[in-house]
């Protein structure tokens, strides 16, 4: 598979959202809705969106979660821009980052000049063992679930391959959730604004308002180390090693290089994308690292023509806190058996040298599953614009990345922007 | 919107199905390596598939009706193509239809040069009160659904909107399904590969074998106006005017213009393509048309540079009866009001002036909702390459037409293609 040029380059000149939580009085339209109002105030100039002249929608299973398919037209009649042509992308967690791929390629093709990519997702109106079914759909349904597995136990396999190989240990991967609930802290579309230190704190005072007796925490290990306060899921991954049940929306305006001043004078261009795909864990020899992602970056990496030393900032697909660590040695920051102890010595916090995950990740921002690849783009955005606040990188942050992975690696999809 | 041009030509090189009905022994991986198989058997020259350098999967909703999302990676696995990126579009009963278009996007993009296109479902492993519940996911479950409307509901709206507004009656209805179960007849990957006659015949003589009540019909009109032997679903229409519940899959083997005469001497080439998009049903002015329908071919026969009149061949999507006269009409076949009447007078039959479904259409063919679309334009191949056997056309049949709906409506999706 040669990895050729694109017809003609493409920019983002507009992204938005809609906060990640659990919303039970809204509707997945509603939430996108939301994420669209959000993008059309983000438009540096301006714009008349009836100018946008296709939207493509990742979802992950409305389906199942809400009983209702056919979102694309949905959501774009919702947005006011029927009758444009609306097309869903369904890659499981990866849905939105391969419709972000999907969008690009339209532009590329030169039949699009102005393209509306996006994700939703609603999942808190199922309990959580129907959500667990719900993703488990994911996997290969003939001959991986039956056996017992479900999503943190697909992970779970990993984490375990992977600490049985190098010197990891279960508290490296807390380190992990600390740092994305650090990042997630200044971040006010997250669905988790606090820190695990302030989830703990306020653990204790609410024991000592009802008179029941404090818990004798010190600090951040020893309330994760608590079996109660952080209940094991899959061994080794304990509640917060995993991202939350979310709903949520994100959209990004894409438009042809050529017009991207016209909308903004800081477009953010999108100068590498790659996209592989695979069978189910159950095919693989090794656990340690998802080919799939390893692929779609070297794809990547070759059409951006830039090294993984020359990105400044990426957000990485989060699921577990195992996740992470995969992530950075698959894109190449560190190298296999490495990564773990990047994430010990706080390598890859916003304070580090190669910051990840400066949203808070799908483990703190929230995990709307279908919205997460377009929301992780978000973050770039705005990270290489400088509009990421508190939590703004410092320095010249023009390269950025992100990495977004559907079911246990089957999809991964890894795409690089640029600030010139 | 204004219609651009694309970057460059695709050509269709190769095309495959396996065959419609109930397999209750196939998984849709089955299905999917059956359909592929086929394409690679057809593709004149011969080719290496490991040549495919991505995959766009049509499938409506795996999810409810099989338990397994995240579609694409699986069956690109089980035919061998993995990592290739995989996509799963799903746009209801359209998904295919839309994947060709993103399949045309991308090699028009520049990014590949041989791309799979196909679509899957699997539809008859649940009981027909569970697929009626799965097909109407494609409505509004907000507002439509819960109102009782059901797709033959749907569909049954519309035509009672069109009896009500012309001439039209229900007996026209059972023309367009005596109609294409002829076509259906002749053609062997069909669910239905018997004439309505031939129905009405085999039950008399299952009749008469069992001892019971010989049925006096005498003839075709005579056995659909009989309740028991045709019994009413959603006034006006009856089982005869519903496609069936089906399982299949589809594929299409694209590649750029430039090296398509590698694979065949008789590629056929895509010179149009539209899609738009819709709201509800219940949001409709008039229900006498499809207004994305009429949209998408204005766009496809714009971009192609033909008129309505020049075209050969056209698979429509007729989900029921009705559908087929309002696609004639929304494809400017007939003006409005006026296509019941061709489909009265034989026009639209194998040997009429504008032939219509020729592979018996969703109706005979069957409808395996994901696979339909891409299945359609198996037959325009066919017939433009004059491999349609016992159905083939007369004369030169150089352009050919693909009309596939999602939906009520929310989707739709045209094509031209041109055989030189």
């Amino acid at each position: 598979m040669t990895q050729r040029k694109l017809g003609r380059g493409v920019a983002i000149v507009g992204a938005g959202m809609s906060k990640f939580g659990a919303f039970p009085d809204k509707a997945t339209r509603d939430l996108f809705v939301e994420a669209f109002r959000d993008l059309c105030a983000s438009v540096d100039k301006g714009f008349d969106p009836r100018d946008i002249e296709a939207t493509y929608i990742g979802n992950c299973s409305s389906d199942l979660f809400e009983g209702q398919s056919h979102t694309a037209p949905l959501m774009t009649s919702w947005i006011g821009l029927a009758p444009r042509p609306a097309t869903r992308i369904e890659d499981a967690c990866a849905s939105s980052g391969v419709a972000l791929r999907q969008g690009i390629l339209a532009v590329a093709s030169g039949l699009y000049d102005i393209v509306l990519v996006g994700g939703i997702e609603k999942m808190t109106a199922l309990p959580t063992e129907k959500v667990t079914d719900v993703l488990g759909t994911a996997g290969d349904t003939l001959y991986e679930i039956p056996a017992g597995f479900t999503f943190p136990g697909f992970y779970a396999a990993m984490a375990t391959a992977y600490l049985d190989r190098y010197d990891a240990t279960p508290e490296i991967l807390m380190r992990v959730g600390i740092k994305n609930h650090e990042h997630g802290a200044l971040n006010d579309k997250a669905q988790f604004g606090q820190r695990i230190a302030d989830i703990m704190q306020a653990r204790k005072a609410s024991a000592a308002k009802k008179g029941q007796p404090i818990p004798t925490w010190n600090d951040e290990m020893e309330f994760l180390h608590d079996d109660r306060a952080n209940p094991p899921i899959a061994w080794p991954l304990r509640l917060f090693d995993c991202s939350p049940i979310s709903d949520g929306a994100s959209a990004l305006l894409l438009v042809s290089e050529e017009i991207a001043k016209r909308f903004t004078d800081t477009p953010v261009y999108i100068i590498g994308s790659g996209q592989a795909s695979d069978g189910g864990l159950s095919d693989r020899a090794d656990l340690t690292t998802i080919p799939a992602a390893r692929l779609a970056a070297q794809q990547a990496y070759a059409m951006a023509r830039v090294q993984p030393s020359d990105i400044k900032v990426a957000e990485v697909h989060d699921c577990f806190t195992i996740a992470e660590i995969l992530a950075t040695e698959d894109l190449g920051f560190f190298a296999p058996g490495h990564g773990w102890r990047a994430a010990a010595e706080g390598v890859t916090a916003r304070t580090g040298a190669r910051p990840i995950n400066t949203s808070g990740g799908l483990k703190a921002k929230g995990h709307p599953v279908g919205a997460t690849g377009t929301a992780q783009v978000i973050e770039i955005w705005k990270q290489l614009r400088g509009q990421a606040g508190a939590r703004q990188l410092p320095g010249d942050i023009n390269l950025g990345l992100t990495h977004n992975v559907g079911g246990t690696g089957q999809t991964a999809v890894v795409h690089i922007f640029e600030r010139r």
